[in-house]
This record gives structure tokens, C-alpha cells and sequence, in this order.
């Protein structure tokens, strides 16, 4: 395939270790747009990477891990967040010298502390976490411009290679993303608050609700519109984000605390009628309601 | 204006008080449909008045509260929710023998029992809440379709009038909606939890965002479209809320310690590591949702 728009190219040889969705995303927007010489899938589905390769999303595949990634100066890690480092303890030994490995995983700080410990002296890792998706699983979703517009957050910390953050950065921008570096608790605390709370929140509201229904028959049926809109990411894999939030435990307990107590101040100013308080609970939300869509515009 | 839908003459006169979204709509609609024969509008702004009239959401008006009501065989009453009982107290002694009253507001427990202990032998009150709205206020937004397929609460205790309830079903029928019979207190256990604890979240998921923010300079960067749909309803008139959760302050109070009590569940599997507990917390969530899309269907 001819690439449509030619950044140059960055990296020779990619390899790609979990060709789905964002896998499958990665490998179009890389070969569409020209940035990487050569695209290998790596994985142990046959089919499915057949699959890949007929849409476009890898020029091969290789079904053995080792060798899949031993000519490879790129090395992009996209299974499920708790296998991203059982995944790089397999390939470790054969990276050749100078590869930068990134993952795709959706919590950084266990990550990127785990993979920092095993790297070869002379390799590089990098965390990342393309911040899109989609409902749907698997590489028939994948589309070249699932990055666009999307944020790609790179992590740096005390350890992380710079040449190799700047390489990453200059990829995730080729894929059409906004990127943003961040330190990878950072990224963990951003994301519990603005992510993985709400899907908490989402599915504690469903059982809240169904205890409510249970009792009075009615509480369904009067749920409107935004009601179904808020619940809809309760709609998620529970599998998907029981590892989400195993792997993100601290900042995310850290989050419900901090969202029970924001809730407990409004009780306050219930149980004693304080008017102004309670204006000014809704009031705050409001403001800053408008403030991030401001900031985010 | 012809009616294009006739269900019959439900009532001779009607007196809307109060002539915004709410009473303007129900005005067109009841019009629209022939179920009224004439339609008062009653309020003390003149200009909006005139404009209902223009708009065809009345027949007339008048300034005079006592006078607007005195020949109606139905009151509806769509003040600002505090304002209900003020609005009542004002025009009870000019109802005539056999109207109906009812209201519009978004709690009912503490409106009802006030509004049953004032009015004359004679009359009745029944409590109602159109479940439907808009993101705009006022007459000008007023819809002759808002109510058709919308949820239109209408209470039921002990001292409810079965006639006069059973008029305001077909009232309420024909205005296009969906009539649920509630008790009060149920209502407005119901609504505390499916709606009034939603925008109490997304108002304290904005503080809690903020705060995240301010420390890491980042939160609102990463935060994605589903966290925009969230907290959409943050953007909400803090004087409403205000008002609403005044009314109806023991039910949310009891629906904010629920969520707050079912999200220290997964605190607690996320410390001990329970990841079965962590997958079920989310399992289920997603199987109340699907089986709510059934119910609701």
C-alpha cells in the first residue's frame, strides 16, 4: 500500500505483539501513512493475523515470539494490560541492540516499573497508552484513524531514555494523535479519576438502582435519558476492567475516597438545610464544567 | 387552533400557573389535541404571557391569581419546585367546588402532604411530575410533543381522590405520555436515585477532576468523550438543584450513602486483591444494564 501522507520514515522494522484493535489501528496508520519500513505481526492466532495481513494492518507475521521481534528497532506491546509484562519477559532476550519497546496498556506506573527492571542494558522502554477505542474487539474494528485527534500519552521518569521518548513522540504524533508526556503515576491518577471512578461509579449506579427497583417495582421505568447515557459504560468487559483495575488499585481507591467525601459534604449541607452550600455544591460543578471545556476546546 | 388528535373534552377550563417549558408545552399539547376546551394562563409577567398566547399554549390569561383559577375545573400548578406550595396557598380559597389541582414539580413527598392539608373540602390535589425537559427553559421552548412517550409520575396515597386520579391518567394519556402511578415517598425515592444522585456525581466527579488537575496539570487533558457524557449534566442550574435537593433531602441522603457504601465494596476487593470480587463488581453492573434495556424497551 502507497502511503497517503509521508512523515519520513521512523523506524525500519516494526513489530507489532497483539494485533487487535489497537494493534490492528497502530499497523494501518503506520504503513498508510509511510513511518515505518516494515510492519510484522506477531502473535500465536494464525488466523487472526492472516486476517490482519489481508487488511492491511501488517506487511507479515510471525507466530514465534522470539523471532518476531528479533530484527525489529520498534516493538509495539497490545494485549490485555496484565500480560504486557509476562509478554516482554518472553521477547526480552531477543530484542536487538538499540529496539524501544512501548506497550498500549490502559495503567502505566506497574508497567513501566516492572519493564524498566528487566530491559537489557542498551534497549529501551518506553510506557504508552493510546487513549481510543471503540465498542468493538478485534482487528475487523481496526481503522487508520482511530489515533486522530486521539491523545497518545508517552510516560518519562527518572529512567526513561530520551531519544527513544522523543522517537515514540514523533510516532504517536505520525499516527495523528495529541501527545502528552506524563510521569507514570500521573498518568495512573489522571486516569482513575477521569476513567476508571466513572465505570466504577456507572456499574455501582446499576446495582444502586436495581435495589431501589426491587423494593418499589418502579425505578426503571422512570430512569430518562440521561440516566441510560451515564450508565452506558457500565456496558464494559468485566474481565477488561477487573484487570484495569487490579493494576491500578491504589489510585483508584484513592479516587472513590476522594469522590466519598466530596458526596459527604453535600450531606452535610442536606441534613443541616444549608441552602447556600448546597447551591454552591452545584454551583462548583458547574464552573468547572465550563472551565474543562474551555481547557479541552 | 383545530386539534389534530381528538380524545374528547377531558376538562371545560384549564388554568396553567406559571407558563414556562412545562406549562407552556402542556398547553400547546393539550390544546393541539382538543382535550381542554380553554386554556388560562396565570402569572405576573404579562410579556411572557402574551408570548404563551402567541405561541397558542393558552387561549387567554390573566394577571390576577385568584381570578385566572376561579372558573377552572383543572389547576396546574409549574412553578419553580419550592414555589408549589407558596402558589397553592395563594389561589385555595377561589377554587370551585370540584376542581382538580395538581403541580409539576420534580419532588413530590413534601408537596403532597402540604398540598392535602390545605385544600378545601371538595377539592382535590393530586401530585404529578412530567418527566420530560429540555437543556432551555421558558415558554419559547415550549413543544407540543415534549410529553409524547415520556414517563408522567402521578402520586397515590391515602387521601387521594380515585376520580380525580383516574381523570388525570386520561389527561396525562392524552397528552401523549406514559402514565406511572407512584406513592410520593416512593417517587421520590426512585428519582433521588436515577437522577438526583447523578447530578450530585457528575458535579463532584468536576470537583474531584479539578482537584486532580490542579496537582498534575493534566487530568483534563485525558479525559475522553465518555467523561464529557458524564458529566454533561453538571452543567446544570445550581438554583434548580439547589431547590430539588431541598425537597427531596432524606432520599438522596440515602442514595448517596448507597453508592457510597456499595463503592467501598470494591475498595475493599481492590485492597485484598480479590479479583474475582473485582470482576463480579463490574459483571454485574453490566447485567443490571442489559436487563434494564429489556425492561425499558
Amino acid at each position: 500500500m502507497k502511503p497517503d501522507i509521508s512523515n519520513g520514515v521512523l523506524f525500519e522494522n516494526a513489530a507489532i505483539v497483539g494485533v487487535g484493535l489497537i494493534g490492528g489501528s497502530i499497523g494501518l496508520a503506520a504503513r498508510r501513512r509511510g513511518i515505518v519500513r516494515r510492519v510484522i505481526g506477531v502473535g500465536r492466532a494464525e488466523q487472526r493475523l492472516m486476517r490482519a495481513k489481508i487488511l492491511g494492518a501488517i506487511d507479515d507475521y510471525s507466530l514465534d515470539m522470539q523471532a518476531g521481534v528479533a530484527e525489529a528497532d520498534l516493538i509495539i506491546l497490545c494485549p490485555p494490560v496484565r500480560l504486557v509484562i509476562p509478554m516482554l519477559e518472553q521477547i526480552v532476550e531477543s530484542l536487538k541492540p538499540g529496539a524501544i519497546v512501548t506497550d498500549a496498556g490502559s495503567t502505566k506506573a506497574e508497567i513501566v516499573e516492572q519493564a524498566e527492571a528487566i530491559m537489557p542494558p542498551g534497549t529501551f522502554f518506553v510506557g504508552g497508552h493510546p487513549m481510543a477505542g471503540s465498542e468493538q474487539t478485534g482487528v475487523n474494528a481496526a481503522r487508520a484513524d482511530l489515533f486522530e485527534g486521539a491523545t497518545y500519552v508517552l510516560t518519562s521518569g527518572k529512567r526513561t531514555d530520551l531519544a527513544a521518548l522523543s522517537k515514540l513522540c514523533e510516532f504517536a504524533a505520525a499516527l495523528g494523535s495529541r501527545v502528552e508526556i506524563l510521569d507514570a503515576q500521573q498518568h495512573d491518577r489522571a486516569v482513575a479519576v477521569i476513567s476508571h471512578l466513572p465505570h466504577a461509579i456507572a456499574s455501582a449506579l446499576m446495582q444502586l438502582t436495581e435495589d431501589c427497583h426491587r423494593r418499589s417495582g418502579k425505578a426503571f421505568q422512570l430512569a430518562a435519558g440521561s440516566f441510560r447515557d451515564l450508565t452506558r459504560i457500565a456496558d464494559s468487559s468485566p474481565e477488561l476492567w477487573r484487570d484495569i483495575c487490579l493494576t491500578n488499585a491504589g489510585s483508584i481507591c484513592e479516587a472513590i475516597t476522594g469522590i466519598q467525601s466530596i458526596l459527604d459534604e453535600l450531606k452535610v449541607a442536606l441534613d443541616s438545610e444549608d441552602e447556600e452550600a448546597v447551591e454552591s455544591f452545584f454551583q462548583k460543578g458547574k464552573e468547572l464544567r465550563e472551565m474543562y471545556l474551555r481547557v479541552t476546546r
